[in-house]
């Protein structure tokens, strides 16, 4: 019996502290790089690892999604197994799945969930502190969340477009845009998910979000930073390690 | 109008990850030391902080305690704004108090509690890891909850005291120990309130909690380790990592 080819969805969970962000780079420490460092390691072989997407430096994820097509005798549940044992202590296999040979990460996504964490508490934290952007200055909630409503539906997200995103169509479709209550330790999480995302989308979105929430703008205003599609309205970049990549959406449930 | 003698409290978070413990060492970074380096700074004084108690190396604090003296006209709400733009990113001042000038935050320390977090998921974490015990197989916790009923109460802890404790006094009085439900992620808190603790004590139990949970021993084992005072009988030492000082209880509420 032949080796047949073979495609394996990766679930991931990483700390993306230590890292340059996602994409393989020829220097420098990247998610992508390291776990295919530890594929070529099981297999003796150059293996190809497509995630669904970047996430930049310092950016997390608690549900990033990949695949690789091999051909191998080595079942998921090897793979899920050695991989975790080779990768380091900030990045894990959460699940391994065979997958029809069509499956790309990247091209069937459907859509993505971010969430964004902020400990908004007159005393910054230094337990936990890795995982949330800390405004000491009281935020109001509720301006945020009437702000957040203008980004649902399709709309140009030009305006919250990172320098070098490069993307010249940036319409996408945000289908939830939500601001959890803040739990008892001041805890805010700004949820948004789209079809897709523009580079530094949601940072740029949660940067002029603060401002709403800390009363420099209001909500309309806001909402015409959006409508302007120009970048130089829009706040501050909101820093990476707030931001977690925490679900990608196939059709089927995939 | 000359300078009086202040009394100061402080409520301190740490992220024990990068510190050799609480105590001042002559080399090598530790809490105390840190701390009392940022005071020196404010101060341009030598002085002295007081802990309600060493916490190892590795071990984390949400509420740990100290106070320090000095003759200063400086207040405390300006202690707490300078010392936490003094500190580094792993060490907090949640609240500086003015105090009488007894109060001592290790002899007037009434009882402690002590947070343990283990993460019983079938595979590891990459994000939060710093701050629980992973233990993958899954654990009994009715089993782990009948033999924690045992520690209540006044014994003889010897069973769990660490060596190089050096403290021929064992005896301590236990008033609570409870272990959670587990979260949905996977998160287990052992708390355990006591008035005081031995060397290492709480990572024993817990080390000898796990070995209940895993069906090595039952919870009836468990009381007759307590019983032996025999340090050869209990389980291994947890890791320093699950291990959180929550709160120092002091009369009147202090």
């Amino acid at each position: 019996m032949g080796i047949s080819l073979q495609n394996f969805k990766l679930l991931l969970e990483y700390d993306g502290t230590a890292y340059l962000g996602w994409q393989r780079q020829s220097t420098g420490r990247t998610l992508q790089g390291t776990i295919e460092a530890a594929l070529n390691t099981m297999t003796e072989r150059s293996v190809t690892l497509i995630g669904s997407g970047r996430t930049d430096t310092g950016v997390h994820a608690m549900g990033q999604v990949a695949n690789f097509r091999l051909e191998t005798r080595l079942t998921a549940g090897v793979f899920l197994k050695g991989l975790n044992s080779l990768l380091p202590s900030d990045i894990v296999i959460k699940d391994c799945l065979p997958v029809d040979e069509p499956f790309h990460a990247r091209y069937d996504a459907k859509s993505k969930i971010y969430d964004y964490r902020i400990l908004n508490h007159p005393i910054r934290a230094a337990l936990f502190r890795q995982y949330a952007w800390h405004i000491s200055k009281p935020l109001d909630l509720e301006a945020m969340r009437r702000a957040a409503l203008h980004l649902k539906g399709e709309h140009d997200f030009g305006a919250f477009q990172g320098a070098g995103g490069g993307i010249s169509n940036a319409v996408r479709n945000v289908t939830d845009a939500t601001l959890s209550e803040k739990d008892s330790r001041g805890y805010v999480v700004f949820r948004i998910e789209a079809d897709g995302f523009l580079r530094h989308m949601v940072r740029n979105i949660v940067g002029t979000l603060v401002d709403v929430g800390l009363g420099r703008i209001s909500p309309e205003d806001f909402k015409e930073i959006l409508l302007s599609r120009d970048r130089q309205q829009a706040g501050i970049t909101a820093p990476a390690h707030g931001l977690f990549l925490t679900e990608v959406k196939y059709q089927n449930g995939r």
